[in-house]
């Protein structure tokens, strides 16, 4: 098999196709553990680093009395959304032979910024986060649909958003 | 009161504080809209836009078949928590009079690999995040001990990780 025939998507079929084998191997192996630390930079802006990127910068938009100099939080858990699926339906379409011309990923959701400004009670995160998929394939409306909902089970950051996760939190003064 | 006075931590107390009395005096305004789209760029990349910001980059590391031009999209939810955090310290902290030298966060948690993969049933997102926050101050250990339970309480993306949140999905085909 040629290089190109082993890469579908971009995607490099033998280095998922072993890192699936390993996993498989090795049983007991620990689950993989990620990492971010987020240095506080003044009013609403921050800098946040994960092994040797960054940094990601984030600021409030001006009628949140922020700067506006970069993305904000809530915005950034959108793009991490995104950005996952995007991995998965590249990962997943090309496990099943199915080429991606093109594709693209809306997402939206709201916020109630009274219980974030402590002006009310309840849930000051998204209730609920509505996306639509825009793909371009010549494959059929039905394989498309089977990787569609697929992707969106296997999620990491879908399944972290759709699943209550537990926040074990610290305060240290240095 | 001179413009140094009115800000604490680089927030302006006024501009805080007039958007609260703007929530409080429209309680049934619609809640905070927000949006993102993510485009796919091939392979585990894509690039991300928020309003007029982006592109935000994601990729996957070499060991889990990407090329690591990139944090990954586990790592930008751990950011997105981390910035939101750190603007719930600056915000909470300058109306508690409370004023922040430097604050950093640590946030770490797990992803099992098989159940993104399809090897194995599950929960494909993080279980558990641990994070902690190093906070540079003069406030008692009191004060700070309850800054921090009150940010972490309030927060956006701490909320949408800590809840159940739906997604609702939808494939259009281009």
């Amino acid at each position: 098999m040629s290089s190109a025939a082993a890469t579908v998507n971009g995607v490099d079929l033998a280095a998922v196709g072993g890192l699936a084998q390993q996993l498989l191997a090795e049983p007991d192996a620990p689950k993989s553990s990620w990492s971010a630390r987020t240095q506080w930079t003044g009013a609403f802006t921050s800098a946040s680093y994960a092994r040797e990127h960054g940094p990601i910068v984030s600021d409030e938009p001006t009628l949140l009395a922020g700067s506006n100099s970069a993305p904000n939080p809530v915005e950034y858990v959108l793009a991490a959304l995104g950005s996952c699926l995007a991995v998965g339906y590249a990962a997943s379409a090309a496990a099943r032979g199915i080429e991606l011309r093109a594709l693209e990923i809306e997402l939206a959701g709201t916020i109630d910024l009274r219980v974030f400004l402590g002006l009310a009670e309840g849930h000051a995160g998204y209730d609920r986060i509505e996306l639509t998929t825009r793909v371009d394939s010549d494959a059929d409306d039905a394989a498309l649909q089977e990787l569609h909902e697929h992707v969106v089970k296997t999620s990491p950051v879908g399944n972290t958003i759709e699943h209550p996760v537990e926040l074990r939190t610290r305060l240290v003064k240095s």
